[in-house]
């Protein structure tokens, strides 16, 4: 089984209360693929500049992310800068360039249309976009937020029509459907047509909705969170990649996925950038399940 | 097995941003003792004035709570006001009127020395005087609050050096320890001399320390959240009501008892004041711990 992912591929400073680090690798379709290359076959469709370290296509390569389709392109690479409070939540976005990515058009190899799809934060007509290419997926996730929710609500509610699984920001679901209920909100979202919605709560862990299933999980519980960026594709890397590489959407499964989800964040977390995503081992994951197994786990009543 | 409780009975006012209510039964006995007297029987140590209405007493009474011990002095009860945000956390208190509650002297009659105790959140003094008086409880636990630590910290150390279980709000056993790692504090607290640790995280659930076991639970997840008065003192009771009834203290007992924590908690903060501990039935807390396991349960790995 495979993945393709369609995202950014950038080159962040990050700058915590801590320390803060220059030109180092970003993006969604990074984080993502490298948390789920533990899992799964990925595969990306992204674009970079000509100024791109090829030192960072050599770290995908490495972990085994097919890296065949990322284009490299005259002009600069997606360039962010954000800044992080002692909360270490939602960052401050100090710049963004997008150089090359403002004309991504990306175009799906033969081989990758009966892959399993994640659409990244990007642009919604980009996203249909890349559905249109698709021939038989075998599950369509995607993500988004509050500048498309606000530019381009009609469409994103498109692309969720066409699509299995919503990821989401909590906040950000409410400002898509004006509903404060977390409950009222995922009734909308499942009308709009996605049947799988999974809602992403920071430093609250994670929700997960689907009409036969409600299901919620701490976050995994860390001593030392170093650089939160990347945590949310991270969380998607994990959870599609346990998905894809069982091929089991049951709602039994879907769990296991989003703790898997919870997981690979956690690794996200504890350095900048992607460092600690390329140092973990098989073992270490399965150690952390088995903690948070225990950590959550408790018998049903007599 | 019963539970004795020593604290606070108040008459509020509370104020939210939807509505307010005056003069309503308050107090951290009284939310512990209604929210236990579902799972055990308990009794309550505590004073009231000349103004505090009888009809409180009778909801108590019919409740089987043990109310015997409630001594009326001539002077005003306890008065608290407070008002909530519209994140429904943390209360601004208005005003606080101490009444015959400043001059409160415990005494634990004999048939209450071997009890399971409760020592809510009042001075660490009062709660060294009522230790004295205790024989053989079968579990000691105390509350405290912010006041406490900054005034009477080394008292305060005192009550945990004695107590089994340490029941606090995750930011203050901060403040409390100096550590901002909750494992660092728990450690401290386990060299204070308690051997259980119970953190309340508010809408982030709790958790729970013993040398042997780390614990958590998210939040009950609710629709409506109508007044968080006396959210962590029902918690509390649910916790030590199953422990006392069930006379289990072992780790895998300890998390079915947070999880009751948790249920009476979610019940208490869907009404003003106790209202909703008012009404519950046990099929309704069954039901509750069922659903909240469901959510949270997820497999083993293969």
């Amino acid at each position: 089984m495979s993945i393709t992912v369609v995202g950014s591929i950038a080159i962040d400073n990050v700058i915590t209360p801590f320390d803060k680090k220059e030109n180092i690798l970003g993006g969604s379709a990074s984080f993502f693929s490298l948390a789920s290359s533990y899992l799964t076959d990925v595969r990306i469709i992204g674009v970079v500049g000509r100024d791109f370290d090829e030192r960072f296509l050599n770290i995908l390569n490495e972990k085994n992310v097919d890296i065949s389709n990322i284009v490299v392109k005259d002009g600069r690479t997606f360039h962010w800068e954000g800044s992080y409070n002692y909360d270490l939540s939602d960052p401050v976005t100090l710049n963004t360039e997008l150089g090359v990515f403002m004309d991504f058009k990306p175009s799906v190899p033969h081989l990758f249309k009966n892959d399993t799809l994640f659409l990244a934060n990007i642009d919604p007509d980009i996203q249909l976009d890349v559905l249109k290419q698709m021939k038989a997926p075998k599950l369509i996730a995607l993500d988004t937020m509050n500048f498309w929710i606000e530019k381009k609500k009609n469409r994103l509610i498109k692309v969720i029509e066409k699509s299995d699984v919503f990821i989401i920001n909590e906040s950000e679901v409410r400002l898509l459907t004006g509903e404060s209920s977390i409950f009222s909100a995922a009734k909308k979202i499942f009308e709009f047509g996605a049947r799988i919605l999974v809602l992403k709560r920071g430093a609250y862990g994670a929700t997960m909705f689907t009409d036969s299933l409600f299901f919620m999980i701490p976050a995994y519980p860390l001593e030392n969170v170093i650089d939160p960026t990347g945590a949310g594709d991270s969380f998607a890397g994990g959870f599609l990649g346990y998905l894809d590489n069982s091929g089991d959407f049951s709602d039994v499964n879907l769990k296991k996925a989003l703790v898997f989800g919870n997981i690979m964040a956690s690794f996200a977390v504890e350095s900048f950038g992607v460092d600690r995503l390329l140092s973990i081992n098989a073992g270490e994951i399965k150690s952390r399940f088995n903690k948070f197994r225990n950590m959550t786990y408790f018998g049903e009543l007599e």
